[in-house]
């Protein structure tokens, strides 16, 4: 506390991500990594712009991945914008569209970051509850708003809602900005960038920190109407005009050329992730359908923050939230084979 | 212009950054940029880096880089804020620590992206005029006040503060934060991060894009009080976690070792500013005393932005503002020997 802190510095509530530990050896499943590396294509590139041209400032613009975002994607560039990695991207979302004279909607349960965002933009929200499965009901979200978000497939649940269920929020809801944050989207779900070009009030925001192996560089992007795309540029262009770096452009580029790659350990992920749930199962745990790089368990008889710490002292590291309504549930991002057996041999001393 | 932005975009009055053209072989001294690489041993850092560990998430606190810079400038980490630019560095002090009820003070010939700033956190400003020499006059801010902040030296004029003229001004001004924001000072001037530990209201603001030569990695840094560091923290964890990408804090790390390569680059730099300087008063030109990596420059006889334009046609670079007090002025970087006589060549049929 300090007098010379702006007043709505003591009013913020930071957001705590997963930890990073500093030790070797631990079989990291706790902030949904991809357990693969990049393309080694991607590696190249990087290697590529290592030069005496670091010196120079990047292009503030980032043309040329918002190209190859674009062409992925089969929109045009003035429909993508791109930021430092999707928090940085989501943030200059809050500020830029979602402050109205009503609350922001969104899930109870869901990316924790987005209280923050709205204590540090002043936006009021309002959450609504997932229902009874742990699903996002989107029939249930019909008040007056300033906007609606949420992921999909919905963190830290994994649950996936379909392409159609979202289009239908969109034609009952016209009037205000709605944002799906599809970090996870990429294993298994569709993404709602098929219906930007019909609907101007819709947002989508993708990274390529979970299915393109790249959250070191923070390469994060958003998809929408150009009028939306405009006001986040107008915000992004009064904060920093180069968030993003020569290296992270570059990495990006070739992220999305390399297809087969980007397939092949997307379907190891999926296919893992199956397996993992059958032998949770087996091991007495109820597990949510997932459609992302990560599962969501309880167990029926153990405390799951006591086995979070149980599995943490045995070198295995997954999340935990105290949240009332989850605060008996694990959320284990899906690590390799290995990583995955050596985790399902530690808890099963647990249980 | 769209209903579904927030009224603040509308206001909003976005920063253009120097052009980074996308043509090969123009002498580039428009964005002053170092005219040398970074250090070799930066260079190789950054290769080490490059591997299947990009798949996870850098530190989130960059705690490697925060120590590098408090062991540098002698001062502990809880006083060192580290950013993706010293751009997002500025966006988090003005957000954290500059909304009070009471106009900010700044120059009126300085660095244009601060006016930006406040109109992105609704802050009220007051611009204090240069004197007649284009100089900072600290006596002048002397009235009540959120914030003072000026870049020193000053940008786009390069006119140097002593620390004791900073000194007596934090001597006078103890209520509210003032930041010296300290890009160029490497190029001959006198860092007021000495005088952090003595003043609780004292930020300085560094960046690694000019005496470091790594504009595109966009690394940068603030040094203070920890309460300040603090605030500055709270905001940027309610922002964005990661901003910092490993392979920049890899690089800014080993920036700060080679200390060799650092003097001995500044110090070239410097020698091509004076043999610069004389030169351009030998074609007629009025030169301010430059303590930065570029000069300030205006002819007698000829009109700044034309002749910007007629160096611009011949393959030459430099930044023209069209502020009224200095729109007959040139900002003109200081490039390589060889890339100062190409463009000392052409001005000479110039003028």
């Amino acid at each position: 506390m300090s007098q010379f802190w702006s007043p709505i510095v003591h009013d913020l509530d930071p957001y705590v991500p997963g930890e990073q530990p500093k030790v070797a050896n631990l079989v990291k499943l706790n902030t949904n990594e991809n357990p693969y590396g990049p393309s080694p294509k991607v590696l190249d590139a990087i290697r590529l712009g290592v030069s005496d041209q670091l010196r120079l400032y990047p292009d503030p613009n980032a043309t040329q991945l918002k190209q190859a975002i674009a062409d992925y994607h089969h929109v045009e560039m003035n429909n993508v914008f791109v930021g430092n990695g999707s928090d940085e991207v989501l943030a200059h979302i809050f500020h830029a569209l979602f402050q109205h004279d009503a609350p922001l909607l969104l899930p109870d349960i869901t990316y924790s970051f987005y209280p923050v965002y709205c204590k540090l933009y002043k936006i009021e929200y309002q959450t609504i509850a997932l229902d009874s499965n742990f699903a996002i009901n989107l029939q249930d979200y019909q008040t007056n708003n300033a906007g609606i978000i949420f992921p999909n497939p919905n963190a830290p649940t994994g649950c996936l809602l379909s392409l159609s269920e979202i289009e239908q929020l969109l034609q009952r809801n016209t009037e205000s900005v709605v944002v799906v944050d599809e970090a996870y989207i990429d294993f298994g779900g569709e993404s709602a960038i098929a219906l930007v070009n019909n609907y101007p009030n819709l947002l989508v925001t993708q990274t390529l920190s979970k299915s393109r192996s790249l959250a070191s560089l923070r390469i994060g992007f958003a998809v929408g109407h150009p009028d939306l795309i405009e006001a986040l540029v107008r915000v992004k262009d009064s904060f920093n005009s180069y968030p993003m770096d020569s290296l992270a452009i570059s990495a990006g580029v070739e992220a999305f050329k390399d297809q087969d790659y980007f397939e092949k350990t997307c379907r190891k992920v999926m296919a893992s992730r199956e397996q993992l749930t059958s032998e949770l199962i087996e091991l007495g745990f109820d597990v949510l359908p997932s459609s992302a790089n990560f599962i969501f368990a309880k167990h029926s008889e153990h405390d799951a923050e006591q086995l979070a710490l149980d599995l943490r002292e045995k070198g295995v590291i997954v999340r935990h939230f105290k949240h009332d309504r989850i605060n008996q549930f694990l959320r284990i991002s899906i690590g390799t084979q290995e990583e995955n057996q050596q985790f399902l041999t530690i808890l099963d001393g647990l249980v």
